[in-house]
């Protein structure tokens, strides 16, 4: 297949295989095939690698190796999370209530989670932001009950790219558990009552930021392959030790039951590897300072189109987003006719992509429907260059031009 | 890294990759990297990608597109079989207590998730097999209750490769079915209370049967990548149009919300292409040929070894597989020392290697624990040649007598 020109700004939706990952996954898709559970030389070669890659991931998340599970990716390790602890105290106290705290802005597969739980018999609060997309502490204090037993919030959003502030959340929780604890004797013996178990969905933060599973003081932590330049079809999840917690699949005793199934070694190498790469503090500072460089200067740039703004906080934000709304301009519009340009951009999340409903998570930030069909997001990586940059900016104006013509609704430009 | 010289006769526990479906998946871990969900070029390419490998499913099956769903491996494919259609039923009819049959010798991912929908109220009933391994239609017939509504038995087994009688029981499950349907007026409108859905884990039979669907009539077909000369790290399954079905999983909307998650294109494109070579029926056919003339010379060969007996019917079963029991000789030993000799065979199922009980699939054949402990699983494959089974059996004797020799149990010989 011939390699496309393309200018690819959407890696908040996927990141290319990082070379030096793919290197180390192909041996596994080719020579050393075996199953990481056979017993013989060619599952053994493929059991060392799995734990390799396992120790990776530990080392960069702060945690024990026996505390990071593979999975097949971050909609898995998000439903892990959110049902895994629930269903095994559910199990373990018959009848009792349980409620749990989720944001607005969370990812599909947390919130579709969320709604399921609810289904299920737990009480569910969808925890709102202020209209910077951050969630406020004030307000997840408030939120928190007797009986809440489990809060998520994402690291880094997918679509606006806010970084809330997990490490307060995280230390706020301790307290609460702490407190719980010394107030609660009649309830000694039974810890796994009066916590509350922390869970965040790092999958956009991992590229960009430290992920100390001890200083976030997080319980559960999910992330995925591909959006750290790392495969598809692959990802993990974090889970402290001592966490109630009840698998979603059964089966064999690969990874002491929590998730069953064949390695997929080649993917898991693959993780491994691209979270190694991650874990070189000095590359990824340098990588970090371009890709915000080129960001802020492609913001700077759009922002002579008039009438368009800027999504979510423009500081506590992931230094690859850059997510707006331009009025009178539908986003997949938009989209479409900078693909035929050979740009790729998105208007919000790719797996929300197809659904007519506006984001959710525009929505949860107070920004009106119609406003927010105007959205698109462009997300750099780690094999942008300015001159990627420089056609988009070229290209864009053009393109808002034409379709607020030909829109019903008029600007003033 | 070197390629190991080695004779891997271990292709029941995983198969290598089939160059020519490697070959077909790069482009996915290379350039052609987009997220299939993207609405821009770069997601559209892997769209395309993906609908043509369910397509190929599909017409291998002999099902609708849409009643194809790629997963992670067939261990979640079997966990969302069982839990798919007896959790929405549970939804829609609180409170009714369903039953459900589950062959003795089922993978343990049934088994194991028909341990959990116990757990979760449900009457399971474990259906024995014969001596030789097979699942007796009468037996089965005897088992059905009024209220049975998920029979789960597996095409091949996949340790002693036994083929149990599908079409057979799809053929009595449908006449259930209708004399249910046209008996019972009151449940009119209510068809999924009567019907018994049937699901077939085909895993391990992929490779050398057809699996039609129709002709099998079942409404529910586990198979996973790796299996069959495809990657790991991803499988499939089919359910029926009409079957009640909750998800495992929740999230975005790929996968018509049936099993959510980022598409791991380059995966879904090997499965895709590992089962369009298994569609071409003259190849296969001489393969099966191949493998089948190299197992039985295995077979006549070793059976040379005193106390060496065959496990499971010598005629119903898959052409790659021998399963054997070695009397007075520690199974997993035997595989050590053959693994010393680039020899990689197993003791039965990769996926409870490290398990010290004896194969449940032994136990449920009659076979007695002391003897089931001496069970060696040779499977053949694609890529076996004479060479391999000679060196096979000409380094497998002594060993038999070296371990015999240290047995505390004498064998008479």
């Amino acid at each position: 297949m011939p390699v496309k020109k393309s200018i690819y700004l959407d890696n908040s939706a996927t990141t290319p295989i990082d070379p030096r990952v793919l290197k180390e996954m192909l041996p596994y898709l080719k020579e050393n095939f075996g199953n990481a559970s056979s017993l013989h030389y060619a599952g053994l070669d493929n059991r060392v690698a799995v734990d390799r890659a396992q120790a990776k991931l530990a080392k960069f998340l702060n945690g024990d190796k026996e505390e990071v599970y593979f999975t097949s990716g971050a909609t898995e390790s998000d439903n892990m999370a959110i049902f895994g602890p629930i269903r095994a105290l559910q199990r373990r106290y018959p009848g009792k209530k349980w409620h749990i705290i989720i944001s607005q802005i969370e990812h599909d597969a947390v919130l579709a989670a969320g709604k399921e739980m609810e289904k299920e018999g737990v009480e569910v609060t969808y925890l709102p932001v202020n209209s910077r997309g951050l969630v406020e502490i004030e307000a997840l204090q408030d939120a928190i009950k007797n009986n809440t037993v489990l809060i998520s919030i994402m690291y880094v959003n997918n679509e606006v790219g806010t970084i809330q502030p997990i490490a307060e959340i995280g230390k706020l929780i301790s307290e609460i558990n702490k407190k719980r604890k010394s107030g609660r004797d009649s309830l000694r013996g039974k810890d796994d009552l009066q916590k509350i178990y922390f869970h965040t969905d790092a999958t956009q933060a991992l590229a960009y930021y430290p992920c100390d599973v001890q200083k976030l003081a997080v319980d559960l932590l999910s992330l995925s392959g591909h959006k750290i330049y790392g495969p598809k079809g692959v990802g993990a999840i974090y889970i402290k030790n001592g966490t109630p917690f009840l698998p979603i699949i059964f089966g064999g005793h690969q990874q002491n039951n929590i998730r069953p199934g064949t390695y997929n070694v080649a993917g898991i190498v693959g993780l491994g590897q691209a979270v190694e790469l991650l874990s070189d503090q000095k590359a990824r500072e340098k990588e970090n300072k371009k890709i915000r460089e080129l960001r802020d200067y492609l913001v700077k740039m759009i922002m002579r189109i008039p009438h368009l703004a800027v999504n979510g906080d423009t500081r506590k934000r992931a230094p690859n987003n850059a997510s707006f709304i331009i009025e009178g301009v539908e986003g997949e519009s938009a989209l479409l006719m900078l693909s035929e340009k050979g740009i790729a951009v998105s208007t919000g999340s790719a797996c929300s992509s197809g659904s007519l409903e506006p984001s959710h998570v525009l929505l949860a930030m107070g920004i009106k429907p119609e406003l927010a069909h105007g959205s698109l997001r462009v997300t750099l990586g780690r094999f942008n260059k300015k001159s990627d940059v420089d056609v988009f900016i070229k290209e864009l104006p053009p393109i808002v031009a034409k379709l607020r013509k030909m829109s019903p609704i008029k600007i003033k430009v």
